[in-house]
């Protein structure tokens, strides 16, 4: 299957109207009526550093990248319209492995509601998806508004993927215990709706795809201000504990440093109405630095994060 | 250097301030202010598929990478506004490589009056850039426009960064002879001020990415036409034929099919207003299929093209 041939099969699949989309695939680039401010964001995965293939068939894969992309979106409090796919692949992939990409693309722009409209195919080593995700927003939500007295929520289950990961690098996803965590790393969501109705009540927002501590350092350092995490607080789904356990992790720092969750972090003043789904974990403080308390004892946070490209 | 570190580094070398960016690197999206219809494309070059590493410094690999993309922008008769980088590096990348990257990219968005707005850097087996180019216009320049009777005209020189890429492939860029055709092929500019004054005065238009006769059949297919071309009407730059009789290539196959030339191919009606150093190379016909004109003597195009995926 040649380019071309490649090409007329996403012209196919991502066949699409929407009204903010004048021009899509097809042309040399789309172009879409903006009515609001135009809200952007790319994002990249890479066979062997952020996922190996088997992992998950290609449509989970190819979903989970775009939800990466479209997560950004989510912690702007923008609404998504549309996806440009970049897609480096093998030239040995066999065609059902390209339709399975093609099948998850198009269901994560389905499920946001928004339209793929441009694209670029090149040959490579390995896999590589980059994913630019467009969207519109009348008021964004930025990482630079949080202020002491903020209460800091997230939405999601930090630590959840990253105990996935763990048990897939362990090769151990069949075992029951582990597999709804594998689930999570597998099939994460935007949280575009949590996003959109936090738009005129957070001050500031982030979505988790580094690990908690990490962003929430971007937060506090770009907002100038430290913060209280309450590590007792943080959301644990069921059976947490006990599949950290059997893999010999430790379930705290998991939630505290595990990343690829996409939920969000956020900060709101006293009074905001929150999303379905958001846990108060802390509290935005003057001081600079990030601490964790424990009944009566707080301590500084650990340093450690999630480094893409150190680890 | 960690993941961090290169994303200070980013933010430092790309910041600018423009009236259309709201908000620029360091938060999860970019946002633009958008007053007229937004235009994207996005365009990715991988080492060992389009480039190695040999063939240039990094900043002129970088600098190359942005125009492909930006030349997408051309080809719709839009202004370039914005750029989004997303990169895979591999983890053996030297410093100074990656500061060349990033000065490579910063001279393409100022070259152009463009911003960098957002990016992603990913680890991964070799270096593979992904841009996505962000434009505005108020009227675009579709493919699907062109007229029987329209002229057929390009921009920029057919042929000469094929030359050039095939004296790299051959080791030989370093003879004087072939010296001014390595040069065409590290640095191409995306005919932006072109496609901006075409964007009333032609009725379809393309860049020239995949070659002269694959791209006229996009715009043929698009819109319903056939072409006739007059080979000989080809901008030939001085030196041409010698050059590529000295690495043995056809030149007018070169011309005809050689790829990764970022000039414009339009077709406009008579007494269309053109720009500087459009050239007349045929015109538009209402049967199907591209056919060659020397003399009195008219023939089938040849079929093949320059197909990334397939060779």
């Amino acid at each position: 299957m040649g380019e071309f041939e490649r090409i007329a099969r996403l012209r196919r699949a991502f066949a699409a109207e929407a009204p903010d989309v004048a021009l899509g695939i097809g042309d040399d680039a789309a172009v879409l009526r903006a009515g609001a401010d135009v809200v952007l964001s790319v994002d990249v995965v890479v066979e062997g550093t952020h996922f190996r293939r088997r992992f998950a068939d290609e449509a989970t894969l190819a979903r989970r990248a775009a939800m990466a992309a479209l997560s950004d979106l989510a912690a702007m409090g923008a609404e998504a319209t549309a996806l440009l796919c970049a897609w480096v692949l093998p030239a040995e992939l066999e065609e059902a492995a390209f339709d399975g990409l093609v099948a998850g693309t198009a269901a994560a722009a389905r499920e946001v509601g928004a339209v793929v409209v441009g694209g670029n195919l090149a040959r490579g080593p390995g896999i590589a998806l980059t994913t630019t995700a467009v969207g519109r927003a009348e008021r964004v939500i930025r990482r630079d508004g949080a202020r002491p007295g903020d209460g800091l929520f997230v939405t999601g289950e930090p630590g959840a993927a990253a105990l996935g990961l763990a048990a897939l690098l362990a090769g151990r996803e069949d075992e029951a215990l582990l597999a709804p965590f594998v689930e999570a790393w597998r099939r994460p969501r935007a949280h575009l709706a949590e996003g959109r109705a936090l738009a005129r009540e957070a001050n500031a927002c982030i979505d988790l795809s580094d690990g908690l501590l990490p962003d929430l350092g971007h937060v506090c350092a770009a907002s100038g201000v430290g913060a209280l995490i309450e590590p007792d607080a943080l959301p644990c789904p069921a059976g947490f504990g006990a599949a950290a356990a059997a893999l010999g992790e430790e379930p705290e720092r998991l939630q505290l440093v595990g990343g690829e969750v996409y939920g969000l972090l956020f900060t709101a003043p006293e009074g905001a109405k929150l999303p379905a789904g958001a846990t108060r974990i802390g509290t935005i403080e003057a001081t600079p630095g990030i601490r964790l308390c424990r009944g009566d004892a707080v301590e500084p946070a650990p340093e450690a994060g999630f480094d893409h490209f150190g680890g």
